[in-house]
């Protein structure tokens, strides 16, 4: 059995569609358990089956709007996600899953589960939208605000074993995220990234990629600093969602548009379907000993019940202990 | 009469798009003349009215493939970039037009047209699509691999003008892209910016705005430094194209996506065609002594024509000389 735990009280929606996405994931695969972290008389209304699932009760909980949600993980161990990791740490649980606020989860991840041996920093590693059907990692997109070239080459080694182990791509291919394609582009921090990406064993490196490629180049891992990945997911985000609204404006400016769209409806919700982030589950944490995802804040119960298939694949692929044997040993610090 | 340069030999399909954009301006605007500099052999096949056009012969040129045109610049002042620019500073044209590669426009417009007093980087504008019928600028999006906070401000101050006097938007609104909305976000650099932009009495600050609601924010200029708005110009370009694809492939998997395909075709013809950079011209060169609008390389005759109604405006606007007298007297360094 593989155990889960489920921060029960992240999310916007919480706790309805975290015990929803539970129940779901709990009738699809009869090889994990289920325990969620948070306010029992808040989660029971809606644990309609409790089959494989049991509740750890907390009242408190790191609210999604939480200004602050570093200090609330320093300072308040009680929350439904410090519990989550504690499961973590303590072997209690072998993997989580939390649509909790981005920062604090990180944080947390850090600070309770721990970072793996050699590795120097924790990376936030989305799934990206696919046009020719193979699934694409894109890190780390703000788990850290700057990164030096080794902390990359570190979460490209990971996101390499996560490719092949986790998607099942035979030799991934990575790329790093540059203004230009030649080798030599970029600020100093993309050189020096550039070089080690080029001479680590372990990364199958394709060279610079330039983000007008971002969904249609054949790299299986793109890989930049936190800050850049941070902007250049949110413009990704940005623009499919100002295309979609122009799209609409046209499509309602004309009789012909109209009556089009009553034949292409089934099409079109298709196509958003396919950008949404909800079918492919959600960000990994990188680097940390234990597979941790983290859902979309606005996951519904079904990408809920996504990124617990998607962490339960990443204990059956042993993603993390396969990377632990891949990560250079020099260069590591002790910082927190 | 407006004199304007042109770049006869720059862009993947010149001199036939520049010489055929020209002829089309000239048509629209009886107060432009046009000075075409290229070969003169490969010039006149195409220029079948030279009405109010004349050219300058010149066999040399940037190759769009070059790989370093910044030598190229340097070490032959005879190519038909270098001589366009050359006009502007020899004060035989008002400004210029051309769809050279963007590293030689760059540097060329720097050291031959050379920076506005108190100018101290140069920077790279485009227009962005817009959802709500209202132009958007972007900048810097690659003329300086790295800025700093005061090079930011100054491209800032530039923006608003063009942004007030060009596109005629009354106080426009400033927004500083970055991961997160609230004050104190991003990196060191992000923070100074901030604080500059916040106290500067030419700057209608708006404060943070996320790459998530680039297309849909309120703000008329966005600025960053140049390898982030260069990454995020990409990465809207790349997600505008693979979407479309995307879109493509779920029309075409049913018979009613086909036929709903028959009626919307006009309104999907218009969707792309406000994506594209063809209707509103170039990406202004801010900074230097005259107005130089950078075409994109793949212009057609339509989309160069527009390129030269922009640089036409920004003269007839005088935003040049506007944007000399608001800029800081302090922090100017002479550093090429």
């Amino acid at each position: 059995m593989i155990r889960i735990a489920v921060d029960a009280m992240g999310g916007d929606y919480a706790p309805k569609i975290t015990v929803e996405g539970a129940m779901l994931a709990v009738k699809k695969f009869d090889d994990i358990t289920i325990t969620l972290y948070g306010d029992e008389n808040k989660i029971k209304p809606f644990l309609t089956d409790s089959t494989r699932i049991n509740v750890v009760h907390t009242a408190d909980f790191i609210d999604m709007g939480e200004k602050d949600p570093i200090k609330q993980i320093r300072n308040n161990r009680k929350s439904s996600l410090c519990l989550t990791f504690k499961a973590l740490k303590e072997e209690e649980a072998d993997c989580a899953v939390t649509s909790g606020p981005t920062q604090a989860v990180v944080v947390g991840a850090h600070l309770i589960v721990k970072r793996l041996e050699n590795m120097s920093r924790v990376g936030l590693c989305p799934i990206l939208p696919s046009v020719d059907g193979k699934s694409k990692l894109l890190l780390d997109v703000g788990a850290n605000v700057e990164l030096r070239s080794e902390h990359i080459l570190e979460l490209a080694i990971y996101a390499s074993v996560a490719a092949k182990e986790y998607l099942k791509i035979e030799n991934p291919v990575v790329g790093l995220l540059n203004i230009g394609t030649e080798p030599g582009k970029g600020r100093q921090l993309d050189k020096e990234t550039f070089d080690l990406l080029s001479n680590n064993e372990h990364i199958n490196f394709y060279g610079n990629v330039e983000p007008k490629e971002i969904l249609t180049n054949e790299c299986d891992v793109l890989v930049t600093d936190g800050f850049t990945g941070n902007m250049v997911l949110k413009t990704l985000e940005g623009t499919a969602k100002g295309t979609g609204l122009i799209l609409a404006q046209e499509i309602k400016k004309t009789f012909f548009g109209k009556i089009g769209y009553l034949f292409m409806k089934k099409n079109l919700k298709n196509y958003k379907k396919r950008l949404s982030a909800d079918e492919v589950g959600g960000a990994m944490i990188c680097g940390i000993q234990k597979p941790v995802v983290k859902a979309h804040g606005s996951s519904d119960a079904y990408a809920f019940s996504n990124a617990i298939k998607q962490v339960r694949e990443l204990v059956l692929a042993d993603v993390v202990n396969k990377v632990a044997s891949k990560l250079p040993k020099e260069n590591v610090e002790n910082e927190q």
